[in-house]
């Protein structure tokens, strides 16, 4: 019989039909054993009758065991439904069962409700945990953001490219880069697609990337991971910074109309609400910013070169407050804080056109209007002490001729973790490597 | 003004617009200045009379300026129409025009029929070379190739995925693995998505990622690059190996379609002609190829562990000329010749589920069943004398039951180069790296 999806089973009472899936929870209710069958679409109760043939084999098996089974799709007597759960007023009436793979016994319980474990434990299962509902809610709205970004850009006419995650020794490279054993050779993974992307953008005008960044963090904080999703953007022909801070915005507005359309369970079952995006995002220069926090808190910050983490919660209470928008634009940061390639303002160019997105106290995206006159950029090359030889391929891209251009990037995992409220940048990752854990912790004689 | 795009124009005849754009060619007649304009949408003809006011500007103008132009869109005459080019029956007459940023001499004919260089110099100045509408085709195929094959997946339920790209030491690492400074720990870039797929798998039944994996290919050849796109796909619940051949054609037949729909332009541009898929394509067991190729060309190839290059070609030269398709499955390699994870068939189990599409004489796709039975793992584990504890997450998604399945994959860069008929998989990688170059060529002292 053709594979029926259990969130199908509520159209075919009264039929005979053959489900797939894992056996979630058995109960054992005197002669009958009651089922919940779980497949990729959901959940639904199954029970087998005394009478039927398959009671013996029903009696032997375990959570996650693999079945096929055989039954009919039963209306739920009236007192027995239950309409706050998937299937609620139906249930499947055993007929056959087949193993199609046996399961050990669990190690810890991955009922819907007993489930409760602590990260260190969740991580070290991955391969087990990433089955439960909860986890799965937070890996679909992560894929959810990944694409309607790419579905928005696309829209915007942006080209989707290929950034490296091998290169060579560059000019920013600090000491929080990986180094790799090239042959008999050093390369270093990708900390951003930055230059690669303003290359491209040389080329195609309006480009994008979703690809992994590598940033070798030796801190083991609840917001630091060393392998993430970076998503990018990167724009010619702007006429302002503004610009890249209006397509930042419809980009994330996009994304969360996306998510709320499509994940009001998964919102539901992670307890989390949306943040309030108005139709203009109140947007400040950081010393308007900083003019604001000191008159609402008291606390001297006029002049610091950054918002603190303190700043951030602060100004984003402060236009809460005022406005009702749980997001702020920041731009106007000092020039030489900044990488070499973000453009200065030209009335001041002591602060650049450099803009950050926050939202609940955190950064959310990062971009800003870039340098593209090729003798400006020389300057700063000279100003910021790097070597020109090291970005000879960005150099050239610029020096035949570059737009008016600017971008923005954020990570995938940070703004899933933003997003749904989680406390744990690692809870964003499906497989979340950090100083101390590459899949299972690392041992120390490696 | 309002800019508008190039491939806009022709429905403005009479009106006057803004265009921005790049400086194609310039030629000077006489007291006229005439340029080909470019965007990211195409060309125009541009011409500047004597008596406009930016002729004397017009003048200093190189290629690779790029330039603001206020202009009036004007029908040519009858004579000097050509059908065979975009806009070719128009001309923009230039009123205004304004420099956003100079550009200095090319170091080669950057023109569309003048540009001819050898690999080496093109990625050399990929930076530069990447403007060339001849490149840029390619990397358009194979944003549509990714994109499509998304799209295919998500269409079949599939669910997207983010495989990591730093690994631990894992059991198939051998000589061809890059080797990662992991702060004091050794790590190393994957090679495959295969174990993490069959993971994700256990989970979510129907899943597929488009990530980055890393080969040390220690040779040069036109095939190889260290780092490329891997498409991977891997589903639960199917009845055999047939399933993961059938999911596999209809994903190859849905790229082949959007490529033909989409990119007519482009095929003609780089010469291109898509290969001819069958309602069934061909497929035949090693076994029958290996006899088809003896029968044909009296060479010895029977009981061969493998397919070598010569008899992908003469398989595909034999099954084109016997049905006229382009593409042949082959299936049924000797087990032990392959990964321990491959399902032995059950009645010959020397002999694999494994399962591979060529093409014009190429390998294009490779999938396969896989084992999902925990006992029969670990009894292939133990015969490939592979360390079970550096697969441990692996094992433990299998040891807690795991549907029957399989799952295929592919390389975006040698499928964009079979499909355009390419001759070298460097053509079809924006910024290709191999033992010798990673954007320039590396040097030796670093």
């Amino acid at each position: 019989m053709e594979r029926t999806l259990i969130k199908d089973l509520g159209g075919k009472v009264g039929q005979e039909v053959s489900i797939s899936g894992w056996i979630s929870v058995r109960r054992d209710q005197g002669k009958m054993v009651f089922f919940d069958f779980r497949d990729r679409t959901g959940f639904v109760q199954g029970v087998v009758l005394p009478a039927s043939g398959a009671i013996e084999v029903a009696k032997e098996l375990r959570s996650e065991y693999v079945v096929e089974v055989e039954g009919k799709v039963n209306q739920r007597p009236e007192k027995n439904r239950n309409e706050k759960v998937q299937n609620g007023d139906i249930e499947l009436e055993v007929l056959d069962l087949t193993v199609l793979a046996k399961a050990e016994p669990l190690p810890f319980d991955m009922s819907l409700d007993g489930y409760n474990l602590d990260l260190t434990t969740e991580l070290d299962h991955r391969a087990l945990t990433l089955r439960h509902p909860r986890l799965q809610a937070i890996f679909k709205v992560q894929a959810t953001i990944i694409d309607s970004f790419r579905e928005f850009m696309k829209s915007q006419d942006f080209f989707e490219f290929q950034a490296p995650a091998i290169v060579p020794a560059t000019a920013e490279g600090g000491a929080e880069v990986f180094q790799v054993e090239y042959f008999d050779k050093k390369a270093y993974l990708s900390q951003s697609p930055q230059l690669y992307k303003q290359i491209v953008m040389t080329a195609f005008e309006r480009v994008f990337s979703v690809n992994k960044v590598f940033r070798a963090e030796p801190s083991a904080t609840t917001r630091h991971i060393t392998e993430f999703v970076s998503l990018d953007a990167e724009m010619a022909f702007i006429k302002s910074w503004r610009d890249i801070r209006d397509m930042s915005e419809e980009t994330v507005r996009y994304i969360l109309g996306v998510v709320q359309n499509k994940h009001a369970k998964e919102l539901e079952l992670l307890g989390a609400t949306l943040p309030v995006m108005l139709d203009t995002t109140p947007t400040l220069s950081l010393t308007e910013a900083q003019e604001k926090i000191e008159a609402k808190t008291g606390r001297t910050v006029m002049g610091e070169k950054d918002l603190s983490s303190q700043d951030e919660q602060d100004i984003c209470d402060i236009i809460k407050e005022e406005t009702g928008s749980d997001f702020v634009y920041v731009y106007g940061y000092p020039t030489r804080q900044k990488p070499f390639y973000v453009y200065p303002n030209p009335e001041h160019p002591e602060f650049n056109e450099g803009v950050d997105l926050l939202c609940r106290g955190r950064e959310w995206l990062s971009g800003g209007r870039r340098i593209n006159d090729y003798a400006q950029l020389m300057e700063h090359v000279q100003k910021w002490e790097m070597d020109p030889k090291k970005i000879e391929m960005f150099l050239e891209a610029f020096r035949y001729g570059a737009p008016p251009e600017g971008g923005f990037a954020f990570g995938a995992e940070r703004m899933t973790m933003q997003i749904l409220g989680l406390k744990n940048v690692r809870e964003a990752a499906m497989f979340p490597r950090d100083m101390n854990r590459i899949d299972q912790t690392l041992s120390e004689e490696k």
